[in-house]
């Protein structure tokens, strides 16, 4: 039985941190906040006074954080876990950072003979707690081969999107697009009614034609048109549009630095700030229905 | 056996009559070119001398024509089809018109006791050959029963959207839509293909992923991704640039009167006229990935 | 001394007459409003009972009406005015409508032997008071000609733009730019204002610097930074966010009927009907700001 | 007689240097380039063999270099300016660079008990030659008040906007918003000549209306229309579509750090960033009429 530490337990962390202990796995937690590490244990896992501590004899590391400052902070310099882990550790990072920092991580983790992925998810805490992620990966054949193994308890998918940093540029050319499929199809949706459609029938029959998307097929964006989604539900839950709007700032970073035009993925972002500005930042990224209603 | 008149034997409208003489009705049609009123006739069907002589005796009339202008012209003044047609008539509209003529054309059929639907198609060509287009129809519950009967050897899915004009209406905001997919999925795939990544790879990981949508399923935009796409044969066939252009332009227009705000859908239509000015108006519409590709 | 004819007294038409008719000119005015002519009559004009009657002995007709449909049926058609006007006629239309109709308008004119001019006007309620308003004009330059002398009280500036329907081409392109700078500006001031700079201070130094336009230099956006302008006033007065919304539609189906590329006018457009769906239709267009602001 | 050590003797640099040192004061100069050097000295300036070198004895420093990294790395650090420069030094820094950085470096300078400002510059080659720049300052009071008295050589403007930092945002603010204007202006002018209209007439009406902007009071993109500017000289010269594509990428991180919604100028970056894709990166950024002409 493999041992694992693992690194963030918050909405996401904590529930994939449960799925890998009921998997099977030894699994040693770490987070700042003690609740989250009762919750570990409560699912079967262990707790660690610290992540030096978690990753004592760890054969694989996950790291589940903010940002992209979190992750150099927790890896490098003399303080970071690089210094100590054994070579030939597998260390997979699912947090959602700028690929140039996972490329830079993976640098470092090579200079110590560390596997290193960067290995973000998609699919949101609902997605976390049923174990039906899907994990986008980047880094070696080698050390993709490895993962698959230890990310099947979490994952209904798990892609290898390149070499280290493309599971990030993979991850965030996603929700991009899934921006640009939400904006769209909530003004499409404002449109139809606004001329006098019903929007259930409406979005029948584009789910049914060429305009059919993730978005209408199963995250219906207006209210009362679909059971059990955030639109149904006051746009409670879900993935908030604080959290659309991180993954739209890395994705036009990684547009700036690489000289590329994304205007449709541009448009969604300033959509998105600007529905977050009158105060809808904690709903679900489906409220932007919202800005488009009378 | 029903007799139907079907006036418009163009790249739609041939194959969409064929698909009727093949289903068991007698279909008479006109068109102003001999040879489309041949290719009729081979197909089982018959040809008339005039849209007049075409409709005389038939208990359902079909159009499909170019725009608004064609249609009111066809069927409203002293020398249209409704100043001749008995009441109790069916008359089906498929082309692709600004709802606000479908419904003054509904209006008018009304006047004189003719039953007229809106019921234009998504699906293209090769739907209209394959006899699996898609038929939004607008248009009362009692025209609706019969005109079911009548679309079926054309379409895999007949669709009713509400009164008069609303297949038009749901027309346009699933073509709007689709355009915006289309555009967000041309500059996804370039922003991650400038990044290192596969084209392929990335389709396929978006597709499984929240970014799915109709182009990445079943019209890959990027060439040599998907076989027998337009994009794999140099964007010939399929859906013209300048035929987006021009269903963009009508739910421009019908924004404009209803006063909503599109943004996307705004943005979509001016990426798509910049594409057709430097001359890729005659190439199938998943071409704007030439605009985002180096 | 010239007899004109002055149908539409409005709020932009009322004072324009009045100015003509302090300038000398014996100005007989229509309105559907008795109010409004009266206020003609106080300023020295005289009013009559229908459009009819105000043209009979006119050597001129003027025309400030609210949209297309208006001025074809002022002058169009069996009970219009080109029945009934004298060959030689000079008629100035300064509505702000469709480029198309307004060369419709002219032809049927010129086929009457009536001179024809489009002259749409730029500068507002404001400038239509103190005699300073932009026309600008489309037709011959023998009814450029005449139309100065006419047009010289309630002018500051009289452009001849070409051919008949180039005033309204013109009058367009500026107002579409107007929405841009505008839509432009707010944002920039926004953005410079989240980051720790006083809006008097910023808008001064890009006043003096190369992001200079007319929105800044005379009609800041920003509440109190000038004084006398719609923002230090509740955004009152001035050019409505529904005017505005208007223009933005001809130009747009300018733009679509000539299969224009015209993106950042089209974002203008959505971003002022996003503002107007909000309820601001009623309010100075630079309330825009509201959009933008914290 | 002030020393002023000049550190980036480029395009910009340089001749700024060379005002200086005509202006009275004595300048020593660095830059990696020996060509440059000579240039300074020709002008009446000295040169050094490092950027230490250079600001032995001086009593002000000002440096011109192309991005954050450079002014991080020259003044920061232990091999930094500021580990040797005497407390009360001024230092002005008019490169053009995130906000954040400069405020990272003022608070540096400070520690040591060095005056620095942020000192960015609007107005380009043609202005840094002929001493017409306009400078926008972050910073304190006092160091301002002595900034005033080296900068004015170069200016015809200088401008304090606020603390540290508040050059730089102020200068992007302005930047932003010349995109949007140059891009306003282009498509306007497009869309008028599509319908008919001279571009000089065109131009001539807007700059004389509410449309009225920098763009076309002094840098007309339209070929032909105006003497002396890039647009008249096949786009040569001016300033670099590649220049306005970095100042709009710092623009843009800006916009994403302090979650301001941007979305003109947003679309501008988009629509600089396609034209540079296809080949137009060194040309002047009026170039952008290229995108929307026939």
């Amino acid at each position: 039985m493999k041992r694992i530490a693992f690194i963030g337990l918050g909405n996401m962390g904590g529930p994939m941190a449960a799925n890998l202990a009921k998997g099977g796995f030894e699994v040693v937690g770490f987070d700042l906040s003690q609740a989250a590490m009762t919750a570990l244990e409560q699912a079967g896992g262990k707790s660690a006074s610290s992540a030096h501590a978690a990753t004592e004899g760890a054969e694989v590391v996950i790291s589940m954080l903010p940002a992209s400052q979190h992750v150099e902070s927790l890896y490098l310099g003399e303080e970071g876990l690089f210094a100590q882990l054994s070579a030939g550790t597998l260390v997979l990072d699912s947090s959602t950072i700028a690929a140039e920092t996972a490329r830079h991580v993976a640098d470092a983790a090579t200079a110590k003979g560390i596997l290193f992925m960067d290995t973000p998810v998609s699919g949101g805490v609902g997605a976390a707690k049923a174990g039906t992620l899907t994990f986008i990966c980047g880094g070696s054949e080698a050390a993709f081969a490895q993962a698959k193994l230890v990310l099947e308890p979490m994952a209904k998918n798990i892609f290898h999107a390149g070499d280290s940093g493309s599971g990030q540029i993979a991850k965030i050319c996603n929700n991009m697009l899934l921006a640009v499929l939400m904006a769209g199809t909530t003004e499409a949706l404002a449109l139809g009614v606004k001329n006098g459609l019903d929007p259930a029938t409406l979005s029948e029959i584009i789910k049914q034609s060429s305009g059919s998307n993730w978005t209408l097929n199963v995250y219906n964006p207006w209210p009362g048109v679909m059971e059990g989604v955030p639109a149904s539900n006051e746009y409670k839950g879900g993935f908030q549009v604080d959290l659309m709007a991180k993954d739209l700032g890395i994705a036009m970073d990684t547009a700036i630095s690489s000289r590329a035009s994304v205007p449709m993925g541009s448009l969604a972002r300033n959509l998105f700030a600007l529905h977050a500005q009158k105060g809808n930042g904690g709903l679900d990224f489906s409220s932007l229905q919202k800005l488009f209603a009378d």
